[in-house]
């Protein structure tokens, strides 16, 4: 295979995870990023001291601290910061790298303000090809090379397999799908899903009410792909499926560990300050509630609806929980009674 | 609602589990134990001693131990059995019991000898009326009242409505789904798959390996249940991915349990020391194995067939899950990879 010179915008668990993969298959890998300490534990030790103080990453792995050098000449940019910061990163990078410079992106969220997703950001700031690589993949188990498979999506077929290439090893499985809006948007939504998932744990709710709940949260997410012209069977994937369970399970979801606290009775301002780190399902529930209130939809998002109650307007947890599973819907799901199967 | 006499068949943790339901919704409810300590505990003292010692059982809830009394009057039989105990405890229930008698069936496996679930078993022992109940759904939890969802599944669609009426309420919600095939074989090949996600587990994978691989046993799900005229949507609901989530990713799951010591080495024997109670996965495993070789199918079911060699034929864990992770495949499944969405 061709080595590539590739960028990777971001020092923190995912984007180190992800630079380390693309070094140890030979590829010219660069870190970005802003934090110097960050900068010089890799350079100098090998090790991303914040994020993994005990993993030693791939001696060639190396980091940059001054943003122009680090871009202009990669011929892929692997962009690894939270959703709210894309845009502005786009735009510092469309003044060094031109246009058809293939960008990965790895962000799931929904920007708020103009409720676009990751690859609208970087289309929209001007350049061409981008794949998005989505999937159930906690950083920390991925720096431990533990069996992971994720999905690299494009329209373009070429594009998306040049990614799935550049990052296959024998613990990293990438497939690809064609379905861009679908992998998107499971992977935005299922961060509402996993607050939804907490709050259930912080109530003392067991794994019934989880399953109940991750269940009815498919069909949901079913409904958003769809009005937005996406696979309802890519939700049925890994970017789907896949990490909706491994969100709502896994003590590394941060979204869940948020939601556990709310759930607890803690204030968004004390489940902030647990977690630590940015959680993207807050910002990606109120840009969902938004967009459905401004584009006066009658699209069923009813866990949705719950959360955005229970973070902005002081909902109690318990009764929200209570009303989803309380729904008067008695029949299974609406795709399922398929009316010829009753055999009356 | 019509009070109802109803007997369950089974003073297990499931079977005692719905017949407190039962009682709590002020059905004339029965509960058949051949054990006679667990008849004397719930007669006298309200428990089940033997798996819920710490529970206070709803006090008209009372246990018998003659199978002749138990069901002779009831116009409700709930068979809570093992799959391989289903066709005899069958025969002696058709002694006694009119074949027009409405009969609830709440077990999840394939009989080995002639590859039946269990509504066909009840139904060639001579029964009209048969509704199945499956779901993610631990006894452990239902006891405690945590808020659980389940499927009623039956063809005939008064007899579905007639079961979730008999069971709803405010913690236990009953959907019904027509698809009484695709409800059945979801809920009997998932203790396959939970077997082969505790393998992980023993062999201390991470969530990212868990969340691949229920994926793609989703799609081998969907290739057995499709094969036998069920719905593949089915799957995508309670008693398909809830389910299997739930048998998954939770301790109180024996088949998970039993596939953890398997994955830590264990011989068979040793882990269903362990684990004591019935693993059905097992059973199931071998059935669906032999069933494929009788048929000699083509039929890609490549994770029960990694389990049943690493079961039966002793082969390597590890082995077995790596081969699973790096099977060939490089698009993300069949179904969603539509051409025509490669915009090349």
């Amino acid at each position: 295979m061709m080595k590539s010179k590739i960028t990777v915008i971001g020092g923190g668990s995912w984007g180190t995870s992800l630079a380390n993969i693309l070094a140890e298959n030979g590829h010219l890998t660069r870190i970005y990023a802003r934090d110097k300490s960050v900068v010089d534990s890799i350079n100098e030790k090998n090790i991303n001291h914040k994020y993994f103080p005990e993993i030693k990453l791939h001696e060639d792995l190396k980091a940059v601290n001054d943003f122009k050098k680090a871009v202009s000449e990669a011929e892929v940019i692997v962009i690894s910061v939270p959703t709210h910061a894309a845009e502005k990163v786009c735009s510092e990078l469309k003044k060094y790298t031109a246009e058809k410079t293939l960008i990965v992106s790895t962000a799931k969220g929904i920007e708020e303000e103009n409720f676009k997703v990751n690859s609208e950001i970087i289309k929209d700031a001007g350049f061409k090809n981008v794949v998005v690589l989505s999937g159930p993949t906690h950083a920390e188990e991925v720096i431990k090379k533990l069996p992971t498979a994720i999905v690299s999506a494009s329209r373009n077929k070429e594009n998306a397999e040049k990614v799935q290439d550049l990052f296959m090893s024998p613990y990293f499985r990438v497939y690809t799908n064609p379905d861009l809006i679908g992998v998107e948007l499971g992977g935005a939504v299922k961060n509402v899903i996993a607050l939804a998932s907490g709050i259930c744990d912080g109530l003392d709710f067991g794994d019934n009410t989880r399953a109940a709940l991750i269940t009815r949260a498919l069909m949901e997410m079913g409904r958003f792909v769809d009005y937005h012209g996406g696979k309802k069977m890519t939700l049925a994937g890994l970017s789907g499926m896949g990490d909706l369970v491994v969100t709502c399970t896994s003590m590394h979801s941060r979204n869940r560990r948020f939601g556990i606290e709310i759930g607890k009775g803690k204030s968004i301002a004390e489940a902030k300050d647990r977690v630590k780190q940015v959680v993207e399902g807050v910002k990606t529930t109120r840009a969902i509630y938004k967009w459905l209130e401004k584009e006066n939809l009658e699209l069923e998002m009813p866990i949705t609806y719950q959360v955005y109650n229970v973070l902005f307007n002081d909902k109690d947890p318990y009764q929200a929980v209570d009303q989803l599973m309380l729904r008067s819907k008695k029949h299974e799901m609406e795709a399922v009674v398929d009316k010829s199967l009753w055999n009356i």
